[in-house]
């Protein structure tokens, strides 16, 4: 099946599209990618989305938002089709998460049926409802697809995905489904960006540059480690609700003297970073042998560098992989997520989400004979 | 198949389940009621629904409320199913309509997904986005139920719908839903009702009795008949923003006289109304011979005793026949634009909504393999 995965994220700024062709072999899937674009959304779409975490909006503003993003998602992928002259059979969109807020609700907006009546295709779409009504978080969903992708028959590995959120799914030598740990280890890059953007006013630190340059400020990174989100037992996940700016600015007005570098800032909070991550696989996945790494913070070459140094100073010389679709995985995982609820399939891991069963994720709308 | 159609109107004191056995008979489709209930709202879902008309809702609040009326919606189908010992194969919901203004957009709340995940079984949900998507009202989505169910070889019939407005469904022999007609006459109760309120306090006029005690004012009608409404051409539909309670009161000031019996009032607004249906049929379905009649203005054996009364002065000697499921009628609509969608059919008529093409309705999440 060749379908095409829409995510977007939560800074609002594309529409990621990934076509993959997924088929199952033997007891496993085999997902390729065919092509991938990421779409700058509308600058109007973009001032509604900003709008709609600062201000409540009218009824009338999220009801037609639902149909802008189907508009949007619609004219992404006829622009990527015809880019590469091919037709997908089925699209698996994310929406544009508004609210989370298990076990109460969840609300990823854009229309599945407004897209798939525009499309004249079939369109899978809200794949985190039905996890919460069954009382599990909605989140994280990718570890079915780290499972299926990444999975070695010998080989213990862990997924790690650096987003502004770092987390982990712990992959065994052929590790069952029912028995998946995935968990956030705490902040990716959001304090790194942080605080190069209180020191330097950039928006992020290119390749670590800015960190390579300083040197770690030991109260700052031990008063940082204290936290007790690091030392709580997973399954645990966190945002950008506890590791906030307000946060960082207290953190480095706190330590910061004026007279050391402000690379310091920097290079401690990429510590940070690095040494939760490694302390989880450290506690959880002692017998890593490879770590396989998406988002943007796999771009950060001295973040992994530094990675390497804390999982070596635990007596683990594990080899760091940066994912060949680093940037396209959760796209992708997206177009898996839409092709196992075609096949009828669960999406849904509750050891991971909580949830209390497994369940078929999200809802078809299709202009085919199902 | 068996399945249940979940039906919430605008007025937001109920969920009608009606659970249909439907199948395939030949070149149509049988459907047949197997049970019905009425079951009130929560105290608690009514108060937001309430809400939500009247003030715009934070986001939180939108978003648990289409998880709270997926929970209700659950509970209504466990509890017919266990009163009849049956299980349904899948379940049609309406959802509860918020917002609604083509071509922009439209929106029923109620999560689909969610109910699928806690009742597991399939459920079909968001009937008109697809409609509105294409350029369609999104409405009305009964006639090609009427089109299944009424619809006889030899004889020219019209289906009447009485609810707040009235429609009509024409229904010439062997009609094809390529050329159905579908549109609102105008007021169907809700100006009866005004009457009713102004001037006796009361919510409805039972069974005629008040209007049935009065006399018509003749200029009142008269400025009520030179509505510019009652003479566009269909396809076109109205709503309670033209045929508001401020109107009727205007109107009731204008015209009614301190020594004239307040029962004038109300029977002036039941003629207006039996006069608008039957001028809409005498016009555009004069043939008609049979014309069946739905909705709570059914019971209504004045205004049925009036609408006669204007045919036979058009000359049109039409039998009216209450609906044998007059109540339960727009749930088995949805139980069958629920079968549509899952049977891979369209279920819009693009000469009754105006979108350019049919379309396959809704959403389907489903825990069976699809």
């Amino acid at each position: 099946m060749r379908i095409a995965g829409v995510m977007t994220g939560t800074s609002f700024d594309a529409i990621d599209v990934a076509i993959c062709d997924i088929q199952p072999e033997g007891d496993r899937d085999a997902v390729s990618l065919f092509a991938f674009k990421s779409f700058p959304f509308q600058e109007r779409t973009q001032e509604l989305l900003r709008h709609v975490v600062h201000a409540d909006m009218s009824l009338e503003q999220l009801s037609d938002l639902a149909f802008v993003l189907a508009r949007e998602y619609a004219e992404a992928i006829r622009d990527i089709e015809r880019e590469h002259s091919t037709s997908v059979e089925a699209v698996a969109i994310h929406g544009q998460t508004i609210w989370h807020h298990p076990p109460y609700s969840t609300w990823q907006i854009g229309s599945g049926p407004a897209l798939s009546a525009l499309l004249a295709r079939t369109v899978v779409s809200d794949f985190r409802s039905a996890d919460v009504a069954l009382g599990g978080q909605g989140a994280p969903l990718v570890p079915i697809f780290d499972h299926a992708t990444l999975c070695k028959p010998s080989t213990c590995r862990v997924a790690l995905n650096i987003g502004g959120m770092a987390n982990l799914t712990l992959l065994p030598p052929a590790c069952s489904i029912e028995t998946l740990q995935a968990f956030d280890t705490g902040p990716g890059n959001v304090w790194i960006d942080a605080g190069t953007r209180l020191t330097f006013g950039k928006h992020y630190d290119k390749d670590g540059a800015i960190a390579r340059a300083g040197r770690i400020i030991a109260p700052m990174l031990a008063e940082m480690q204290s936290m007790p989100y690091f030392s709580v037992q997973p399954p645990k996940s966190t945002g950008r609700e506890l590791f906030t700016l307000q946060e960082a600015q207290r953190l480095i007005t706190k330590y910061s003297q004026p007279s050391s570098p402000l690379e310091d800032v920097v290079s401690t909070m990429t510590e940070l970073t690095a040494w939760s991550i490694a302390d989880h696989i450290h506690r959880y996945a002692p017998v890593t042998k490879e770590i396989i790494i998406s988002g943007g913070g796999s771009q950060n070459s001295f973040l992994l560098e530094r990675l390497e140094a804390q999982l070596i100073e635990n007596q683990m010389p594990t080899k760091l992989v940066v994912h060949e679709h680093w940037q396209e995985k959760e796209a992708m995982a997206f177009a898996y997520l839409g092709f196992l609820t075609l096949s009828g399939r669960p999406g849904n891991v509750p050891s991971v989400t909580g949830a209390t069963k497994m369940a078929v994720l999200g809802s078809v709308s299709s202009q085919h004979v199902l």
